[in-house]
């Protein structure tokens, strides 16, 4: 147990590495797609452009119910001087007609129906009236039905032309588009019901400890709950991809490194460990990346998160958290996010200029005045409350910081974000504006 | 064919008999529970107030790495004068310790280790350094280990007691809450590994007409593909509830009340049917609902959107969408999404008060001249576009109407929400102040 230092990285260094690393990781996974069913396609990433290979509507269509007519037959048509249609039958939705309509007939039409051949107008039932002419229909041998039309209608009224929709061979969906409820939609009318989707990063997670066990198994004395693997999980999918945990890891250096091997034959994007990364007997993690790989930050100039590691091992980024758990979820927050959100492509939708990879932010007061450790950047958690009636342009949320011991698990679910201060700021006076970033789900 | 006349309601008369009936149903919902392993429970809502049956930490534990010792022993300690302790073993993490540290004596001990019996401190390691003093091992025969101090410690620092973070009994989290990583992570942290959450309501789907194919169907002549079914069981999910597609009822009786039999058979909590609420030949919903249950409104002063239909069958609300995607879309983000919500509790994820029922609002500015039909309370789909580089104070969206026909789905793709033109206004100018009330997944 002796003295170890970190070599301290600066924040902002850290996260250049990791964002010039993410894009590169965000082209190789990009190309990685899958098909799923359209009923499951729903937030996914379309992995490539989609085009129609039908025209919408694939026909002429009616979009009202009423007659299908030849519009120069009704122009001169009003109340008192209606034009008359022979009706030579009715075209239900659904049916393709196989009748020509010629000058001085019509046929009757509902919504959505195609169009028989020679007509170019319909005419809403409202301003027709159907009746039976027994003049004509004696000449006929009988009566006949007809139609008087008392309004006038132009050449393509009430009609929705074939392909006036969408083309045949037009682009529906762009690639890297997340698929909304319009999107699948869209997908459904042009008759797909499989779409190729961006295959969602694996993300291996580790946690280490000897005194970590899993929920659900027997508190014995010394041992407490895992409560990284749940939380990191959790916020991995909420960063659109797919957790894998690989179990607890004891503080020993062949338990550590089998596990890292297992995420590789796992086929894992990207490994996180989380415990073991202080400079003591948990100093383990940077070991067994060493052992095939190669550390590329070991320390940042933040607080709580100093032991944050960021390695490579096999081309695969590896991510070491600190196991106290506020300290995991902002490093989480301000590292490992970002770089997920790359990989899986879930920034692309919000269609907000620049806030594709960053977190959300609030203006926020300070509802107390905050302290920080001279010399540090620290980021200090918080929780919003809104005023109850906010005046004219007031800010509606107190940011209050949540005072708690280094290692409380309730400051995890008390935070809705936190505020940054950096080295050099050591109060925030109690009223300051304050810029909150939020925490993932609390967006 | 003959003429019908709907009876129209307004649009707040309607919104208002949605809300009431959505409180009294969310509140006979609101007690169907289900189990679910934490490792599902993401975004899933709290049924029950839960507490902790543990203290955490279940034991007193250090917070570095260093020595547990004595506080009293280090008091007067400084860089010249170090108190000289024996250490009488080490503590590692997940262990507990049997031994009872008298005054003079220390355990080295780990992060996150239990302390034993008589110590009330830990000194970092960084303060400390070990040595074999053979002057006193002379006397017990052999040298033995010893560690200087040379800072002094508080009573209790930099140790974590029993039951500080959270105590047994304590609640951790609230009946309603959606859970977050931050709340999976605390139920870990508990040894919780299953946990009740409410039933997500199941919404039945029924898409109607004899034009409508399912997706993946061959495309015969008159046909057309089922848009609504996909994207409104999407929009089903995104507003926190099951979809349960029961497939496509022609335009005939029989088959659309054994539909809504069906439907009442799976057990669903709410009915919509798109398409057959037109007052034509379609008009086969309102006669089906009738059979067994009641029209409650048949007709909003709303464009699009008119034929919108709300009844009530056997105690579940049941709706009728118009067959045109835009319009099917526009009124379930009016009127079913609301209620959905409600039912299913994800309005309460919303921290920010007053939101909860509502769609999201964003201001814009006309980037065109706006015209809506007189006498009408029109929504307007729009799109927005970001000004490049917004000016101080400006706002950086223009919205852009999206002009199409009446029944188009590339309306639905492009749309990111709508402007509401309440009857009377008719023109919006261009560059004038807008509130966009943006479409569920562009929020």
């Amino acid at each position: 147990m002796g003295k170890q230092f970190l070599e301290i990285t600066e924040k902002e260094k850290v996260e250049k590495i990791i964002a010039d690393f993410s894009v590169k990781l965000a082209t190789q996974i990009a190309v990685e797609a899958e098909k799923v069913k359209i009923g499951e396609a729903l937030g996914r990433i379309a992995s490539a452009d989609i085009f129609s290979l039908l025209s919408i509507p694939p026909f002429d269509r009616s979009t009202m119910d009423g007659y299908a007519v030849v519009a120069s037959d009704t122009f001169y048509a009003d109340e008192n001087n209606p034009s008359a249609l022979i009706i030579k039958g009715y075209i239900p939705a659904g049916e393709f007609p196989s009748q020509y309509v010629e000058k001085g007939y019509c046929m009757g039409i509902s919504t959505g129906a195609p169009l028989p051949k020679g007509v170019n107008a319909v005419v809403k039932v409202e301003n027709t009236s159907e009746y039976r002419d027994s003049v004509e229909g004696e000449r006929e041998g009988g009566k006949i039905k007809k139609v008087k039309i008392y309004k006038p209608v132009a050449p393509a009224e009430n009609i929705m032309l074939a392909g006036s929709d969408i083309k045949r061979g037009e682009q529906i969906v762009r690639n890297g588009t997340t698929l909304t409820p319009r999107e699948t939609g869209v997908l459904a009318a042009c008759g797909i019901n499989e779409v190729s989707v961006r295959k969602k990063p694996i993300v291996a997670i580790i946690s280490t400890g000897n005194e970590i066990i899993a929920p659900g198994e027997d508190l014995k004395p010394g041992k407490i709950y895992d409560v990284n693997a749940q939380a990191l999980s959790d916020s991995v999918r909420e960063s659109g991809c797919t957790p894998l945990f690989l179990g607890i890891a004891s503080d020993n250096i062949e338990e550590m490194t089998g596990k890292i091997e297992e995420t590789l034959k796992e086929g894992a994007d990207v490994i996180i460990a989380s415990g073991g990364t202080s400079a003591g007997v948990g100093d383990l993690l940077p070991k067994a990346i060493e052992e095939h790989g190669e550390i590329i930050v070991h320390g940042v100039d933040i607080k709580p998160g100093k032991p944050f590691i960021f390695g490579m091992l096999h081309e695969k980024p590896v991510f070491g958290l600190p196991g106290n758990p506020t300290s995991a979820l902002i490093t989480f927050n301000l590292f490992v996010a970002p770089l997920l959100r790359t990989i899986s492509g879930i920034h692309l939708q919000n269609y907000e200029e620049g806030e594709s990879r960053k977190t959300k932010r609030k203006k926020a007061k300070a509802g107390l005045r905050i302290f920080s450790e001279r010399g540090r950047n620290e980021y200090v958690l918080v929780n919003l409350v809104p005023v109850k009636t906010p005046g004219e342009g007031e800010e509606p949320f107190l940011a209050y910081p949540i005072l708690s011991g280094s290692g409380a698990i309730t400051t995890l679910s008390k935070a809705d974000g936190y505020i940054f201060m950096e080295k050099g700021k050591e109060i925030i006076e109690e009223g300051e504006m304050v810029e909150v970033e939020l925490l993932a789900s609390r967006f």
